[in-house]
């Protein structure tokens, strides 16, 4: 019942001797299936079907391969700028990012003329700019026309301009006046005037928009595709959903990879050397940060040589403290990314984590006195009486040491977020090395007071 | 230049008395926008409103409100059924799970006949499954049509249907059968046949499948929509690109929150009580994984009553291991995600994140021998060479610690995998105990061997 398309692809390219046959044959499937099939053929099967398949058709399966130089250099330099010409603007620019830089120089100089500019123009953006997502497949008509003026004018651009859904509309001057939902245009009446289906207030966004302070506003739409203007109101692009998917894809892989003290999203093509300066840079950072935790559990070294008993739980409060402040920390950078929070949802948000902190925070305290008080006496041989006050000592700090990271993991990022640091970023190190501070002067503190100096144990 | 159309909106609202023209100007804007506006209004100007609009339009604009009860509870029952019978199923559904189970219950009992039963089966649906995600807004025509037929056919149903790009088709027996791209439609010829621009190797999916299974796929198409069959193989209905970008959003976010050691994710809305609820499972499981390494750190209390300044660096050494392997595990679980990863390429990550692992812990384990070795020389008194012996301790297991996190980091999440469990939300814990277990062993292990046994510092 369930068909696979790739393995009937390479059936077919290997049983079809007949050209024409095997061009009409392979025209049912997916481009993204015959790409995927493809890769599991040989060279010289590949340099067959090259031959067969147009130009255009080899660049639209091109567009679907993950790493695609091995498959470019197997065409002269001629066939693979024609190929990359074929593209919209933006896959040529993923794909020619994969090449190294000589071979990239090599065949953007072999471009036609228009893709050329395009593929420049994009290149020219920074990474984070909306402009570098962009296409130029979109169908773009003037304000003036009637509405079989603009069917006709719809179909003749159809032939190269697959977007077809939404159809941008320019006025006399080249900007921007709005859009036309195909469907409206199909079901108008020819008498129609075209101005009553132009939607003339369309989202839209410029070229130069960070794509992290836009992205949430272009998802929000729900449209198939939102327009890109230049200062001037003229229309540089479009950003299409398929590239929003992408884009949200990358912007969650950051925030995900930044939590785990990552710069950025990391992948297994990545140089070794990369990778470690995208990791390097934090885990210094820590190092020293845990230089400073070092040094305040020195203070507390006296404690120790009196009771080396209260080492043994060290590690449970400080790792305990992290685990809350990283749970905390996720929430909060999640909830931030909604742009339309204001002071009283994050008070509430606030008050929210406390409380969260203090119950789950009671409860494992509750847990902790009463599991460790039997350990510390059957295991460690204490008598009852000092078994459970070290073990009420451990459940306490835990209590206080969860309150406290809540908070901490709830305040740092909106402090960063308020001066516009990207709280996903510097938020994970502070945290960690408050909690532990924390952590350990409430731990040794209490230990101190409580079992040293009030119990003498 | 830039216009905000919600400030636009709502002064057009609170300025135009006219029923007729007020509805004319609002045309003009989008649905999204709209929504904002009227969150900004008086409940009395929305009463005005939900008046003059027309019920679709009023279903457009709540479909973009995130918190829809509010706004839902100010018309009657009756009229709430209307409003919700007018939405796509999937967002009737979306907006249902926002009320309370009483008027959720008494909306779905009002609603119209069709949009009943779409609602019901879509909430037939477990949350994971695909089904649970798709939307009956879709054109189908049968597949013995001619050109002309096809196009009239579409006109037709583009009035209710607006997802338009891509046409499905089925054959007589009701069964999917291929899809028309509407472009093709648009250029074809009258003579044309139709099965000649019918691509009968569409991708689909079936209406049970895994969101998590599927969406890798669906996402690598790049389409406007994919088909959801039933196990027969008729069209249940189809997820859109936007529903995709939801998706997505979804599943990172899930991981995200994973990462973080949260089942799912949580955010502002959500009761305190599912949010610990959400939580405190995992702590309760890194509680007594904590306190397995507690009685591990047991074990050393001699090396500590003898050297208490070893007690100092353990949390460095546990932190510095703990960071490490995170930055695995977060770089292994996003190479997963990804299906076509072969052993070949697990072993090169592998080996690839050992030797991240062993250069950064060789770097960080060599400043942490200098700066420590300092530091406890001028601050805690020890001569020249006791304190580079234990600074030398500190950086040996440093080094030691960081690549086995690594490994452990990698191995982990990819054993998970292949024994089909999500290794997002199991390999948190196990990684973090290991760790823990692997440095506090390494680390006074050396220091009792090294500083003690052989030294006797």
């Amino acid at each position: 019942m369930i068909r696979d398309y790739v393995k009937e692809i390479v059936k077919i390219i290997r049983s079809t001797k007949d050209a024409d046959k095997l061009k009409d044959l392979l025209s049912d499937y997916h481009e993204k299936d015959i790409a995927e099939a493809i890769t599991q053929l040989s060279g010289q099967e590949r340099a067959k079907l090259y031959n067969i398949l147009d130009i255009q058709t080899v660049a639209e399966i091109f567009s679907y391969i993950d790493d695609v130089q091995k498959y470019l250099e197997e065409l002269t330099i001629d066939k693979a700028a024609k190929v990359v010409s074929y593209m919209d603007a933006d896959d040529a620019v993923d794909v020619l990012d994969d090449l190294s830089e000589n071979k990239k120089n090599e065949i953007v100089n072999n471009l036609d003329e228009v893709t050329g500019k395009d593929v420049r123009k994009l290149l020219s953006y920074e990474e984070d700019e909306i402009g570098s997502w962009m296409t130029n497949n979109y169908v773009s008509i003037t304000d003036d026309l009637t509405i079989r003026g603009a069917m006709s004018e719809l179909v003749r651009q159809a032939g190269k301009h697959d977007n077809i859904s939404t159809i941008y509309v320019v006025d006399k001057d080249g900007k921007f006046a709005g859009t036309i939902e195909l469907k409206d245009l199909i079901i108008a009446r020819e008498n129609d005037n075209l101005s009553d289906i132009i939607s003339s207030s369309y989202p839209y966004v410029f070229e130069k928009e960070k794509v992290s302070d836009c992205i949430e506003k272009i998802t929000e739409y729900e449209e198939d595709s939102i327009p890109v203007l230049t200062m001037e109101g003229r229309i540089a692009g479009i950003v299409t959903s398929t590239d929003i998917v992408e884009m949200v894809d990358d912007a969650m892989g950051d925030d995900y990879a930044k939590l785990a003290g990552l710069t950025s999203e990391d992948d297994l093509k990545e140089k070794t050397f990369v990778s470690i300066k995208k990791r390097l840079p934090w885990l210094i950072i820590l190092l020293f940060l845990g230089m400073a935790v070092s040094s305040v559990v020195g203070m507390f070294e006296s404690v120790v040589a009196i009771l080396p008993v209260v080492i043994c739980f060290q590690s449970l409060v400080l790792d305990m403290a992290g685990n809350v402040g990283t749970q905390s920390l996720a929430v909060t950078i999640r909830v931030l990314m909604d742009e339309n929070i204001d002071a009283k949802k994050k008070m509430a948000l606030l008050f929210k984590e406390m409380k969260i902190g203090l119950l789950n925070g009671a409860s494992l305290g509750l847990m902790t006195f009463v599991i460790l008080g039997f350990y510390i006496h059957f295991f460690k041989k204490y008598v009852w009486m000092s078994a459970f006050l070290i073990s009420g000592c451990v459940g306490i700090s835990l209590v206080v040491a969860m309150v406290i990271s809540s908070l901490v993991g709830t305040i740092i990022p909106m402090f960063f977020h308020k001066v516009h640091i990207d709280p996903a970023v510097a938020s994970g190190p502070l945290i960690t090395t408050i909690n532990d501070l924390v952590a350990v002067v409430t731990y040794y503190g209490l230990a101190r007071l409580l079992l040293i100096n009030i119990f003498h144990i």
